[in-house]
């Protein structure tokens, strides 16, 4: 039986899993991508992750990668949230180890190939995924296929400006979309709430460093003042925006994963609301938000496996 | 020799061709849409119209329709600038009269077509065409294919919303793209700049129902404050909402064309100078602003004639 080898690259961990035709991830093993300075470090780590995970190369078909900034050419182009600088020939310098066929998408992308194969997109030709992590990635497809752009680097809304003057992203966008809706976002508005707001809240007691995302959703789940309007804040300013792309690519759906995900009603029900409120009158009723319809843990070996089986 | 017929419904006025395989519109018309407040007194119009132009039915393949809030089905649903209201079965209701093969698009959509077929976009895969005529229109192309959404109402970017509590559009959009960069929108900012500033202009002289695209041109050229203060305006607007598309579907070019366009260079500097400097880094250098490469007399007609050659 044969079977492919998905891959995740994250700026704190890269994922790597043995998954098998029905979309099974049967073995899988981690390491934090931080802990290596030099990139041939890391591509001889990912060598031996793979070999570590499979019994016999002539039964993997193929590697599909998801990692931030890919470009069409195989290569990770001055990426923002990862160690090395410059231009990165990943694909070539893995393929150097190992001779099986290589394929290298965008992160936010091998997650939208992943609910169209395997999760809530099933059976859809236009469809929008958000990922919402530290940054926030985007996967894009319409009429049944991947927006890639000219040269691979569509669908970065995280950097879509949705105000001037407004925060800066790590790429020094004013108002850039991932300053406000993603884990790292929604952290920085617990503290404008904190300052804009003298209510009692459990985060005058933590610090910005010390704040997780899970402990906004306990602190909402437990009434505080400040974690419900950070919640109200963030969804307002996610449902104008998804209303703003649906002028775009009117998809038919758009699927919420990630961190911020996981909080479910509390960042659902907000952005649902100012969602329909701001739709065009001809895309009312037409436009559902989903959340992702994959196990989590697993989704992002699954997504970049689906780019083999997309591919060959 | 076989032909097809290419339909404009514009809100002002209809514009109907006969077009060659080599894309020469060989004869034309043309009369007022808002002459007509019975939908079907328009269908009979469009028929007549239709028999005056051909020698031969025999020898039409088919007929293009480019209109505005076209759907995929064949109807135009709720349009904000005509004279009908609700659901028109636009191909169902000139079938009855003319049995060949009718194709229904978006006007901006059929420009784009054009454009790819016989403009600036001849070769691309990935590009955006912006009409800017009374509102602004847009056609969206990726991966070689017009993104047309779940049912047709894919780039809407007129209604595009760039900023809460800006300008209202037809649709009651809060700062609709359209309602700042149109034909009508640089009117709006004449109105804005004569509020603002109190600098001597010959817009002061010039009541709102009487201002003309052209005038501004005019004035620009001869050196009005309150002329090139508008342009700028408008430019930067553009070049901001430009940028952002970018993060979206990364095209090749954007094209410009229509009323607005016809500026030339006092639309097309302040636009691209906005543009460059809002551009994400891995974008920069990679993204052109052109104007139309279609003759614009005939440029609406050939589009939607384009719908034809496309789909046989």
């Amino acid at each position: 039986m044969k079977s492919v080898i998905g891959i995740d690259i994250g700026g704190t961990i890269t994922k790597i899993g043995l998954v098998s035709e029905e979309a099974v991830c049967i073995k899988k093993t981690s390491f934090r991508t931080k802990d290596f300075n030099n990139f041939l470090s890391y591509i001889d780590k990912i060598h031996l992750s793979i070999s570590e995970i499979i019994d016999d190369k002539n039964k993997i078909l193929g590697i599909g990668i998801g990692a931030p900034n890919a470009s069409k050419n195989g290569t990770i182009e001055t990426p923002a949230n990862l160690n090395w600088k410059g231009n990165l020939n990943l694909v070539e310098s893995l393929r150097n180890k190992i001779d099986i066929p290589i394929f290298l998408s965008n992160d936010a992308n091998c997650a939208a190939i992943g609910e169209m194969i395997y999760g809530n997109a099933k059976g859809l030709k236009d469809f929008i995924v958000i990922t919402l992590g530290t940054g926030l990635g985007s996967g894009i497809v319409s009429n049944g296929k991947l927006i890639e752009g000219y040269d691979g680097f569509a669908a970065e809304l995280g950097h879509f400006s949705i105000k001037n003057n407004g925060r800066l992203t790590g790429l020094d966008i004013k108002g850039g979309l991932e300053s406000y809706v993603s884990a790292t976002g929604i952290k920085r508005t617990i503290m404008y709430m904190l300052s804009k707001y003298m209510n009692d809240s459990i985060f005058r007691k933590i610090a910005f460093n010390d704040l997780h995302g899970e402990d906004i959703t306990k602190a909402a789940e437990n009434n505080d003042f400040i974690a419900i309007k950070a919640y109200e804040y963030t969804g307002k300013i996610l449902g104008e925006a998804l209303a703003n792309f649906v002028t775009f690519s009117q998809p038919e759906a758009i699927i919420l994963t990630g961190g911020l995900a996981h909080s479910g009603k509390w960042i659902l029900n907000p952005t649902k609301k100012t969602f329909e409120k701001k739709l065009l009158p001809f895309y009312k009723g037409k436009v559902k938000i989903l959340l992702s319809g994959l196990e989590d843990k697993d989704s992002a070996i699954l997504g970049s496996a689906a780019l083999v089986w997309k591919n060959i």
